[in-house]
């Protein structure tokens, strides 16, 4: 919701005043918007965009070198007066007439015509294109009815383009015109936005659920269904504009087009580049070529989470007006210093690194340390998600996906290096670099030094004794404690003390790996769960203590369903 | 929360592929992160940079040139592997060296240590600067122990650039760290972020709260208060930093200083300029000089509501390398073109429209008309939070910000207009033109529209009589009607009409106007209220259609409301 603000009838003048002071060098506060702060030649076309604010970088964003000439700024969701426009363009122009374009709303429509004829009656030469792309806004049949959503960037930049290499009113309305016929949008809403000073947002959909062809002021849409994967999504947003494909254009024959994946605000980068990806695989298996495609925020509703694709599809001269040039506050293209791309390289296969070939013996154990390696990734993917709850209470709440990464990754190097003919202590070492590699974070760090030292110990010759497996775990705890963390932290030192204590007196006593191991993993499960008694001391989790008190330490945790978990493989007779 | 993935194990690697996919002229895919997709020359130090993935742009967002050369990027919120950021390093280096520099962080500490040692076994020349920005997170005599937050954005940019024009490795480390002595961050949390697949948010702040100091995880604050207004947080913000002075600064000498705001995830870009608005005040107020500033979201935790300011104190060296050209996915400075300033202009005082002067008696009229604008100002006002919340049930909630602009400027310029001698029809004029000006959208267009009318019929020469009020009253209603909506489309139409007649009606009987208008008022209120069971038929509204049934139009409401308010000023006799 929108939480900074102080009086709300305020609100987007001093909106517009902060976005000033913020982008001097590109925009100058006008009557009504912003209009560039730097000069333009005389005689070239004047780009005059606007709506109302919220949206931004729409519009005034999205005025610079290259883009807009100028922006009117209406108030939050409603278009910009007649006068407002008017004044914007009279401000902006510079001698080859005035295109006003924007988004297809009613009062956008009312009050950029009255300012068209207000221009026009002082002499300016005026054309309006409004950009229609939402095929979710209106059947095909009625497509110069459709709303503008993030479309507006296609048509805005090549027109500013083509203004700003010098091209007459009328070819720079051709162009803007052509680039909207050959623009289409598809969006979905997850949750609504509130307006400042509001109690409530604006409007919601159901959690869990999302409104298809939701618009940016909450219009309803088509349809609505449960949240998809992201993959999902980009299904559903490629086959729908495939099927919306503007007149001539083929998409299965090498149709060169720009994808734009747009978050209207909560959806965030990381979950776009997801999503994303999937569209790039999906247009390039329908046949089409990917340029210069965006993924960002470019018309946005606050912090409203949807997301919406557009496909603009090119011809030769939308392409060379795609790729110009633009220097405006949110949209800039084209680098200060031309740079030279390094040439395409074979990606360097991963290297597997040569494997130490073990004994006879040692490979019979290694095929049981390869065993035990995805006993823990089993254990830990079926955990995982308890053990990201329990982290999200002290920590970050990662350890689940940053253990499963890390687990997996062992066991697909563990099994390999097994095939290879790799001995135990080498399977260990391998496996624990792939953990550390995958995983990150400190607990991968950890894990990938525990495993190297078991491995260190057992090495590549024999098949190890009780004696052996004990040693090599007592010195894992050691490279463990080599980090920092001693008893009493709540970390999973506390559970890993008490194994080695176990295991290595019952050993001691002549007891055989099975027993020897089942009682020290009882004993670790036990101080796993006493640690939620702890209060946390280190890293991140020092700042949660309170909260954290009652629930165990998910380090201490995992560890103890590892040591449960290789039990089976322990016992099995090699 | 974090709606869009497929596996969360997934997430890291994904988010990579599809950032890769949509920046392929800036980087490219390396193993660990993302290397530049340009060459640089042979020679020039490497700045590499990481950290957790859910932070974008940071990290990969700032690869390119006269930035970062490669970004190592871990999963989310988890440091990045030593093998990850060698792997990176040895693929971004050109042999110059290399510049490690990251937020302080335990896990990334760990890693990136283990990684410089690497790095410098293979015969790498290795230099790390961590980044410890965040004055909240350790007391002045450990500021070593800070945590790096958006101040990263200061380090790496003066860093790339020291290294882009050719810094030895010592320079290029040498720079970096006296950007990091020179910056100072303070932020604040609204709410929590939630990671993909969590079904939780991973902390949460009480709703109307905010957490003064909380890091970009979590981290605890420092204090917790109410949400302040916009520039009650500048004042926050501004204070803390200037009693964080590093050393040797003088805030008050005309010190030049980049202030960062930066939006965490959903605070979006029209509150961050509202508040900056006030930040660059209070700045500019106590002596400093604010140069190329950047407002924006530079250092996100997915959709965490937060806010942090960030002050970056420069220096002439410090000053060139942040001026200096950059060119990354996610940050770019320097136009492909140069762009020359237009001469600062004096602004333009508004110029007050001449007014026709009235004769005595519309003078006295002029006073009633402008006290009765008065009166719509102050009802709309004591009104505009419930007509927004009326509105936002069938529309987007913007009628009673949109009425209160409107009535406000009306009145300011009624007010100014009748003081020099308009007639009661100037009035109007003037005020209708002010309010359409300012209020925009539909409702401002029409208000504009409908008090134009009343003025064209009152004329600046006589002393209005009943009926010619009622014609004039009728004109108006004509004016509305011309705007399209009919009886029954659940608009103000509905209200306006009985209105209308019902004076037009009392007037005709010999009715005196005080009691024909209140006749007429009273009808209109009843009017009003019966929109209540209609279906709205136009605009935007008719996408909410069943919704609003229950709910009376807001703008009908408005409109009974505003002919009760000037009741008054109808009956006190000239």
């Amino acid at each position: 919701m929108t939480r900074l603000f102080n009086d709300p009838a305020d609100f987007a003048d001093e909106m517009v005043d902060g976005f000033v002071a913020a982008n001097q060098s590109r925009v100058r506060k006008v009557h009504g918007g912003v209009a560039r702060s730097t000069t333009s030649p005389e005689g070239t076309v004047a780009l005059v965009v606007g709506g109302g604010s919220g949206h931004y970088p729409a519009f005034g964003g999205l005025v610079g070198h290259g883009l807009a000439a100028g922006a009117a700024m209406g108030n939050l969701f409603a278009s910009p007066s007649a006068q407002q426009v008017t004044a914007v363009a009279k401000a902006s122009e510079h001698g080859g007439g005035v295109l006003l374009s924007y988004g297809n709303y009613a009062g956008d429509v009312l009050n950029f015509d009255a300012a068209a004829r207000a221009l026009a009656d002082s002499g300016i030469e005026v054309r309006t294109v409004r950009v229609t792309d939402d095929v979710a806004s209106a059947p095909t049949s009625e497509a110069h009815k459709r709303r503008g959503i993030a479309g507006d960037l296609c048509v805005f930049k090549v027109a500013g383009a083509a203004a700003e290499r010098g091209d007459d009113l009328d070819t720079v309305t051709a162009i803007a015109t052509r680039a909207n016929d050959r623009t289409r949008s598809f969006g979905v809403a997850f949750s609504g936005c509130s307006l400042p000073g509001a109690d409530e947002p604006l409007f919601t959909v159901p959690e869990g659920r999302m409104a298809i062809g939701m618009g940016i002021h909450g219009e309803r849409g088509i349809a609505e269904a449960d949240v998809p994967t992201a993959d999902g999504l980009a299904d559903l947003f490629v086959d729908k504009l495939l099927t919306e494909l503007p007149d001539g254009v083929d998409a299965h024959a090498g149709q060169r087009v720009v994808p734009i994946l747009n978050g209207l605000g909560s959806v965030k980068y990381e979950e776009l580049f997801v999503v994303f990806n999937a569209v790039q695989r999906k247009l390039t298996a329908a046949g089409v070529v990917v340029v210069e495609p965006e993924v960002g925020e470019l018309v946005t509703s606050f912090d409203m989470a949807g997301v919406s694709l557009t496909l603009f599809w090119l011809d030769d001269e939308l392409e060379q007006l795609w790729a110009a040039p633009a220097d405006s506050p949110a949209y800039r293209k084209g680098g200060a210093v031309p740079q030279e791309q390094v040439a395409p390289e074979t990606l360097a296969a991963d290297e597997q690194a040569p494997v130490t070939p073990g004994t006879e013996a040692s490979q019979a154990s290694a095929a049981r340390v390869a065993a035990a390696i995805t006993a823990i990734r089993v254990t830990i993917d079926d955990h995982a998600d308890e053990l990201g709850r329990i982290d999200a209470v002290a920590g970050d709440g990662d350890h689940g996906i940053g253990m499963q990464r890390g687990s997996t990754a062992a066991d697909r190097a563990a099994q390999d290096a097994a095939a290879r003919g790799a001995g135990a202590g080498s399977v260990l070492a391998i496996a624990g670099d792939a953990w550390s590699d995958k995983a990150g974070g400190t607990s991968g760090a950890i894990w990938g030094a525990a495993l190297e030292a078991l491995g260190r110990v057992l090495g590549d010759d024999q098949r190890p004794s009780a004696a052996t497996v004990a040693q090599a775990v007592h010195a894992a705890v050691e490279a463990v404690l080599a980090f920092g963390a001693v008893p009493g932290d709540k970390t999973m030192v506390d559970a890993i003390v008490p194994f080695d204590q176990v295991l290595t007196d019952r050993v001691a006593a002549g007891d055989d790996l099975v027993s020897a191991w089942s009682a020290a993993s009882a004993a670790a499960t036990a101080a796993a769960d006493a640690t939620a008694d702890l209060l946390p001391k280190m890293g991140r989790a020092r700042t949660h203590g309170e909260d954290a008190v009652g629930t165990p330490d998910a380090g201490a945790v995992s560890f103890a369903l590892i040591t449960a978990a290789v039990l089976s493989t322990v016992s099995v007779p090699a």
